[in-house]
């Protein structure tokens, strides 16, 4: 008889809120104390960007930003603002798709995703903002992964997992899910084939998107805002946590059967 | 101060391997005594198709399967069986995309997926079979979730709801993610447009995609195999269970971008 595994997903809510320049760590590990969790090595921390890109400064106000010709020409394609899509350009490689209020790119850090997952705002913790302002994606969310896991293993002694997620959608499915845009001390995928399984033959099935099936689970308590409950503390993951980088889940463009 | 949420999941292994006919609540409240889980309204379990399909007689023996001649040149161009390419093409509305090893179609049932679900291996239950057993999908796993659902209720008074997951690829990432195929008595979706956030203004994001979200949490304790762990219980989601069908996670064609 094999024992049952549990996976238990716990919040953490009332961090501070985030600002430029602000000791994501320090947040964290202060939300953990009020929840009387102690890290153990194994247990994950999943965190929104929106946090992350906060405290890096990736906040830009609308009135800072000059839009090209082009931005303007994709601005009335889409009825958005042309500073908006400017930065929307600025953030990605490529334009895949161009529909009212909807560009779907190849985001600069290699994957596929609406608007560049640039968030627009007309208010801001400091209050109102005339033009609005636009949070961009953190500038590389497998190193801040991984200087938050290096700050958790100093503070803590534990071998945890960090994860940075966002929420996407999908080509053909509606609703958004929890995806993860960066990663350290966790694999991105967990390769099964050659594993036997019950009746001894070998599973021919692809890898698993362990960290993407991780990051929906926590987003289910963050909830779609993801500031509200930004970090999600999680424990119990049946695999071990070896490292893992958001390149692994990117497919490679000529395997890319939709492009 | 808000509470923290927390959300546990619980495998069920060990249920008996599950045959044509057997009785799948039979099995699941076997499963959940022996982890002495007593059902609460609110709480959800998550079911593979796999069991599904075998209880509902979804085997197919390749040896009861003639080709046509166009699973015939698929099977040229595919490298696959054509008797196996004969049961792709009868769960699919449409082949979207080609490849060595792979279909890509737009299953019966609406959603867009690999080879239309269809596993084929060598080896069952019942021992070796020379040309191999095809395992369908479910012929209606909404309408399964809700009979299961309906069982679930007569047996133990809790209002609880039924997933039933599959493992899906994505179109630009790597790795599989558990997917939602069916439901009864959760939401598919969750709308929270219209909910103001932390600061006052409202949120203008999509849905979010819940029952997927929670199809790849259970996931993570299924494995891709999806037959040593079949069952997996869900207690804490911080959404209330209405009733959803899988119809709605299915984008409009005319809202498709990508086909």
């Amino acid at each position: 008889v094999r024992r049952s595994q549990r996976l238990t997903l716990t919040s953490l809510p009332d961090l501070p809120l985030i600002a430029k320049g602000d000791d994501l760590i320090e947040a964290i590990m202060g939300g953990l104390q009020r929840e009387r969790i102690q890290l153990q090595s194994g247990d994950v921390l999943a965190i929104t960007q929106k946090i992350i890109s906060k405290a890096e400064g990736r906040a830009v106000p609308l009135s800072d930003v000059t839009p090209s010709k082009r931005s303007q020409e994709l601005a009335r394609q889409t009825g958005k603002d042309a500073r908006l899509v400017e930065l929307i350009l600025r953030e990605s490689k490529e334009v895949l798709r161009v529909r009212p209020g909807l560009i779907i790119v190849e985001h600069r850090l290699g994957f596929v995703c609406a608007n560049a997952g640039v968030d627009f705002s007309n208010v801001g913790p400091e209050g109102e903002s005339e033009d609005g302002v636009a949070l961009l994606l953190p500038e590389d969310p497998d190193a801040t992964a991984q200087r938050l896991l290096d700050g958790l293993i100093r503070a803590t002694g534990a071998k945890v997992g960090v994860l940075i997620t966002d929420s996407h959608g999908r080509a053909w499915r509606e609703g958004a899910v929890g995806s993860s845009i960066g990663m350290a001390g966790l694999p991105a995928l967990v390769d099964l084939r050659g594993t036997p399984d019950l009746f001894g033959r070998l599973l021919q099935t692809t890898q698993i998107g362990l960290a993407d099936e991780i990051a929906a689970a926590a987003s289910i308590l963050m909830g779609q805002a993801g500031e509200g409950c930004p970090v999600v503390h999680i424990r119990g993951l049946p695999y071990p946590l070896q490292d893992g980088r958001l390149r692994d889940l990117i497919r490679p463009r000529e395997k890319d059967l939709f492009r």
